[in-house]
């Protein structure tokens, strides 16, 4: 038996390469718009002329279209720049097949939907059905992401490998063969040994340090120094198969301040709440809870316990406890304030951090599987505090 | 005085660092949603608790403004799983800055289109005024572009440097280092050396031999071989700008067949004829037809001259002329079929190729620079035939 969201007809129009829904439903990758519908469970693939010997080989699809067919050209000198002949398309298309109400992604492009509307039919944005059908992973597809993950791993044991090779200079500056040792450095030598394991991050890495680390986001610059936080948040992409893994961890080089080492322990703790809870039927709210519970009790600011309206927070825990990860770095469920039942199958990221724009920020991620009587952490790196101080 | 592009109001709704737009009009770099509104020539950014502090330092806007300001968490809580609490914020926005119309890119949700609307916000959707926004390239932008074209060429230097000292088996695979030389091998050098500069393709040069090189799109895997064409297709982004570079060579090691031979030089002379031509001015569709004249009166099948409807053409010549190059790999203005007038200052790719799915394919690919009279090709590398035949 199907259930609901395998039965339903849907329509995508969107570039595969950026569009995980148009990927994972066509199985095909291109970098230009391709039309996926999938109507009476049967699937559709529409594509340029410029794709189509290589679609007829790697699409999984029911059946194969060009643009040509569906007169993609002379709708296009029809419709003008303004228009969308692709959504003229679509519509061609699933007049042909009988379908007149289709449900689509929420980040269906206006002028395609506007398109569409005109020509009589009617959409059903609907994010929840296209996340739900990427969502609850399977084996083949956790073998990808833990193939990224220890791609992941063995990037992270690159840069410890560094920080550990590092000199320090009087003022406090690392120094790696003969330079300074800047966030720019390591981020690069990360991602080659990224690329020599088949994944690539495209320099998106996280590598910031000191005062850096306080913003979550803050991608890092310049050099680093020892006894302050070094917070590497890596998140590859594994190149044939298209998923993501995610893994931070927080280093420095010589003893860090009293107070840090607070901060990691507490981080630490939460995290480890929070593992011990996930399991398929638990809320991912329940779970942000708990680990704002944990930090909140430790003295530290959370969104739930101090957030003022029209405030934003920007000391504490002020971001989500997780989110899933698989052909996209961020994808359902999200483990935060949002109301959403762990299921089996979920690959979740578990990142507590607490951020101090003084000190800088410490933040511990892992990545686990969800399953029906707890988590499968598919995480080997280290991350007691003393694995965290470097010598 | 300011163009019409320049003053009309519009709105954005995207993460800056999957939206070129959302990218220009903010200096801006997040990987999630912002909101975007330029009312009255005065630009304001709205963004998340977690970017406010990043935002502030790095963004180039009039007014920074957090989501939370805007009421988004009880937005979201009203809105519930299906709305958009984003578009309902960025209707609250405009409605606090008095504009009730707006321009949007053709690639806004349909959510948030929908919530907009919903919201008596009259939304035109408009790919040309976004396109024209980012289309003519200041001296800056220039530099940010030959900076990641110079890196591309280190890039193809690097790999002309194995395929040089590649040795060939008795069954004409290439070794290297004692092993069989792959597309998968070349292109991992080529990132790391984009790497070294400072750019990064994140995996998706195209490094396509024999038979794989008569399909334009496909990437290349598995072992290369002597006589036959490798393409190189590169085009990597600058990390630290975010612009992007294009150039495509092909080479052999080792002697290719006359045929092959007889392709390149048709290939090179009909580049040379559209970079002959190219000045503002000129429309791009007339570039095209020139470049498919050249093919098809040596003989080769072109869209423009053996099109069918309804059956793709797969041989020949089968894709545009060029296409516009910066904050996007693909952007404004395209020369191909379309009529786009070419302007002082666009940067585009002038790169016809010739395809035989039993013998490979032949491209090449330089950027330029469009001048009033005439036009500045940011490319170096060499292209002669003797060049592209490698010992």
């Amino acid at each position: 038996m199907q259930s609901a969201a395998e039965e339903r007809d849907l329509l995508v129009i969107s570039a595969p390469e950026h569009d995980a829904s148009a990927y994972h439903l066509s199985g095909f990758l291109a970098p230009d718009p391709v039309i996926l519908a999938r109507v009476s469970g049967r699937k559709y693939l529409a594509v340029s002329a410029l794709e189509y010997g290589r679609a007829k080989r790697q699409a999984r699809v029911d059946e194969l279209v060009s643009f040509e067919e569906l007169g993609l050209t002379s709708l296009a000198r029809e419709l003008g720049e303004g228009g969308s002949a692709l959504g003229a398309a679509a519509a061609a298309l699933l007049e042909k097949l009988g379908a007149s109400s289709v449900a689509v992604p929420p980040n269906l492009g206006v002028v395609h939907a506007d398109e569409l509307r005109r020509r009589g039919v009617e959409l059903e944005p609907d994010g929840g059905l296209f996340a739900s059908l990427r969502r609850q992973k399977t084996e083949e597809e956790i073998s990808h992401i833990e193939k990224a993950q220890r791609d992941t791993e063995a990037a992270c044991a690159r840069a410890v490998e560094i920080l550990c090779e590092a000199g320090v200079a009087d003022d406090g500056t690392l120094l790696w063969r003969g330079e300074t040792l800047t966030s720019d450095t390591l981020r690069s030598e990360m991602e080659i040994e990224l690329l020599h394991h088949g994944s690539s991050s495209g320099g998106t890495t996280i590598v910031a340090g000191g005062s850096q680390s306080a913003d979550p986001h803050e991608r890092g610059t310049g050099p680093l120094r020892a006894g302050e936080p070094v917070v590497l948040d890596i998140f590859p992409k594994d190149q044939s198969s298209g998923y993501y893994a995610d893994m931070t961890r927080t280093f420095f080089k010589g003893e860090p301040a009293q107070e840090l080492r607070r901060m990691y322990e507490t981080v630490l703790a939460a995290q480890e709440e929070a593992l011990g809870m996930i399991r398929a039927g638990i809320n991912g709210r329940e779970v942000h809870a708990k680990v704002s519970e944990v930090l909140h009790e430790a003295g530290y600011r959370t969104m739930l316990h101090d957030r003022r309206e029209g405030e934003p927070l920007t000391e504490g825990f002020f971001h989500g406890t997780g989110h899933g990860v698989g052909l996209e770095i961020h994808e359902s469920p999200s483990m935060g304030t949002a109301d959403q039942e762990l299921l089996p199958g979920d690959v979740v990221s578990v990142e507590p951090g607490l951020y101090d724009p003084r000190l800088g920020g410490v933040r511990i991620e892992d990545l686990v599987v969800v399953t029906d009587d707890g988590c499968r952490n598919l995480t080997r790196f280290p991350k007691r505090l003393e694995d965290a101080i470097l010598p």
